[in-house]
């Protein structure tokens, strides 16, 4: 981990420029791939899945036998019943009542949240079963009361998916489960086939073959939660914070694969020294210390002024994960602007986030978190707006749209209020 | 408008189908487009604007006096003052208190909503100056609390902005707008140039170009409102509508131009006839009536068993702007599923959520009901998770998280939960 002291802050977007990702020179292929599933449907699928995930598959759904058996110690089970809970509490707490606003008489105006119907939820193989993304997207979804929810994810070379991933799955009481992974997958819930549903949103996350067909998917008219990036965490510290914790913080950011970003920034040159020490000794107990040295290879350590210049490097940066220990955390969350999810003091780590604090853990990656939120139950849902105007109501409003729709030279517009209008006089 | 009588419900996804826009044929030209702007800048622009507005221009940014020499009409000035209240009560109540969930003890979560700080709203030039979508766009940022919000319009062949347009502009508080329209217009606001600044997220409608740029932008980092289509008008009515309304309404969504869609269902053949006749008689009255008359060829009237399968077929069709006049609009309400802003009764009509009920007029069209809600305060704000978490929440929490992460053989994740939990258990 490189430092860096007292950076112009003229150099401050450089610092804060992500690796790019060239995910265009894949246009062409990827397209070409999800058209070949849009055409051959379940056939092609299979060819794909057997060419990719070295497995040949007669069914790609898995069967409710198979979903019925996947167990998990009891031991992950209770960690599993811990984590729904707190994720079901915090995005249940997320639902807005529908309130009318009279916004002047007799013209009553309201939201209302309804359920996306039918949502894809993938969830990546590789080196690790994230089930727990299975929880972050599917507990909101079902919340939501999303009628179709449709999760993909690769089998294994022996054509089998991870029990935590099918138990997590069960226990949602989510049935349409696919042995499908990577741009594939993303092809089959965009135009459908004869197994897989054809879905209106695509949720999680993936490389960048499952990124660019996403992206592929939404010019096809199909929603995607958020673009994608390798995760990142950025810490801000300073004197208050335990060296130890910070340095557990950022390797447990490391880890996730050579493309990790994780920046710590502080007003203190003495705490990005103790930092440093601790990364060396922490990181040789670490089964996946390859990829963690690799990721910290890419990172920087800042030494800034102030915890407030910090805190506005970060809003530069607009990190997906950030952690405050500072002695002036308060201060610094007024004066937060970009972040996907904030974690305040020595405590509040950041795989608590990843799993079970109740948080969600999709988050906008590569700087989106200026203009993204994360997941949550809104996600799930679209806010309709209603309207209901009363004679009177259109007494009081309707001269003004008469004056407006004019301006706009658009008399029809005009027309539909004039003509009601004039039957009111009459009465 | 062509009627069709009872069709088989496995028709009914035929008859949804929107006229096929084929921007992707675009793609080449608009890239190129947006290539020449991120190298060449004002230089470009200036260039452009000549080549497709017809008008050399010195200066992109309309000057502080033009903008303060703008002057509207009484009439319209009041006007614009009823619809500004609307839109402000009902964008005002939108915004949520930040409520914290304690999801188990010593473990607190909440949202906080941040303000997308730099903003950039398109207003489309062509036949009507739509000064309403400056208000719809502008009174949200403004209510989120959007540090930057920049303007974009096209000029007409005299240099000109029309003043409906500067006065709206300058009475929200917007001061950087510039005479910048089409493809180009997007461009600046995705990579900046010399006077237009870069922004986060990119927001109004406007042409094929406009859009395809949109989604081009989207791909270089930049967020975007929604996917863009013609505006679309879908009623439901039964004999307790009045035909005349009805006509009227019809005609409103259909001046919009010649790929506008109406749709017309209803559980009465003579409801049906007699909104033909009406549309008859009202169309000759239109300065539009050519465009109104090429919209409604392309048009449908449907006529369906019951109310209730007509609320079916409209969730299928998943319009922009729904229109309910029934008997049993409550009813309906409850079997809603897909619709972008929905008018309840004869006095609601269309164009009062167009200007001034205070419901956004930005709304997703081609079916993009489905999964995108219109443009609200939430459009311009982050949803920003925090948590917080006690060293007794953490050794509530700990163990769930350290059985997790070990299973998804994330041993970091586990060990930044171990070694706080070890320190905690030898205090």
């Amino acid at each position: 981990m490189k430092t860096i002291s007292n950076p112009n802050p003229a150099l401050w977007e450089t610092l804060c420029a992500r690796p790019s990702m060239d995910t265009e020179s894949l246009r062409g292929s990827v397209q070409e791939l999800m058209q070949r599933v849009e055409r051959g449907g379940d056939a092609i699928l299979k060819e794909l899945t057997s060419t990719f995930d070295k497995v040949s598959l007669d069914h790609l759904q898995v069967r409710k036998a198979e979903l019925e058996a996947a167990r998990v110690s009891s031991e992950l089970s209770a960690a599993i019943e811990v984590a729904r809970t707190n994720i079901e509490r915090f995005h249940q707490a997320q639902r807005q009542p529908a309130e009318v606003v009279e916004t002047m008489s007799g013209v009553k105006c309201w939201r209302r949240g309804v359920a996306i119907q039918r949502v894809g939820l993938y969830i990546p193989g590789g080196s690790a079963p994230l089930f727990s993304t299975v929880l972050m997207l599917g507990i909101p979804a079902k919340l939501a009361g999303c009628k179709e929810i449709v999760l993909c994810t690769p089998p294994n070379d022996q054509g089998e998916i991870h029990p935590a991933i099918l138990y997590c799955a069960r226990i949602l009481g989510i049935t349409k489960v696919f042995k499908l992974g990577g741009a594939q997958a993303i092809a089959a819930l965009t135009y459908g086939t004869e197994s897989v549903p054809r879905v209106d949103k695509i949720f999680g996350p993936g490389n960048q073959y499952v990124t660019m067909a996403k992206m592929l998917a939404q010019q096809s008219g199909v929603a995607i939660d958020m673009p994608a990036g390798p995760s990142e965490l950025l810490v801000i510290a300073d004197r208050t914070c335990v060296p130890r914790y910070v340095a557990a913080d950022l390797l447990s950011q490391s880890e996730h694969g050579k493309d990790s970003q994780v920046v710590l920034l502080s007003d203190s040159r003495l705490v990005i020294e103790a930092v440093q020490r601790e990364l060396e000794l922490q990181i040789d107990k670490l089964p996946r210390a390859d990829l963690a040295r690799q990721a910290l290879k890419n990172s920087i350590a800042v030494e800034l002024g102030s915890v407030e210049d910090c805190m506005r490097f970060s809003n530069t940066y607009s990190p997906e994960h950030l952690i405050l220990v500072t002695g002036k955390n308060d201060l610094l969350q007024e004066q937060l602007i970009n972040a996907g999810s904030v974690f305040l003091g020595n405590f509040s780590c950041e795989s608590a986030g990843d799993y079970a604090s109740g948080t969600n853990h999709t988050l906008p990656t590569s700087g989106f978190a200026s203009a993204y939120s994360g997941v949550s139950l809104d996600s799930f849902l679209k806010q309709i707006t209603f309207q209901e105007i009363s004679p009177i109501g259109l007494q009081n409003i309707g001269p003004s749209i008469e004056c407006m729709a004019e301006t706009e030279q658009l008399y029809a517009h005009k027309n539909a209020v004039s003509i009601r209008l004039s039957d009111l006089e009459n009465i």
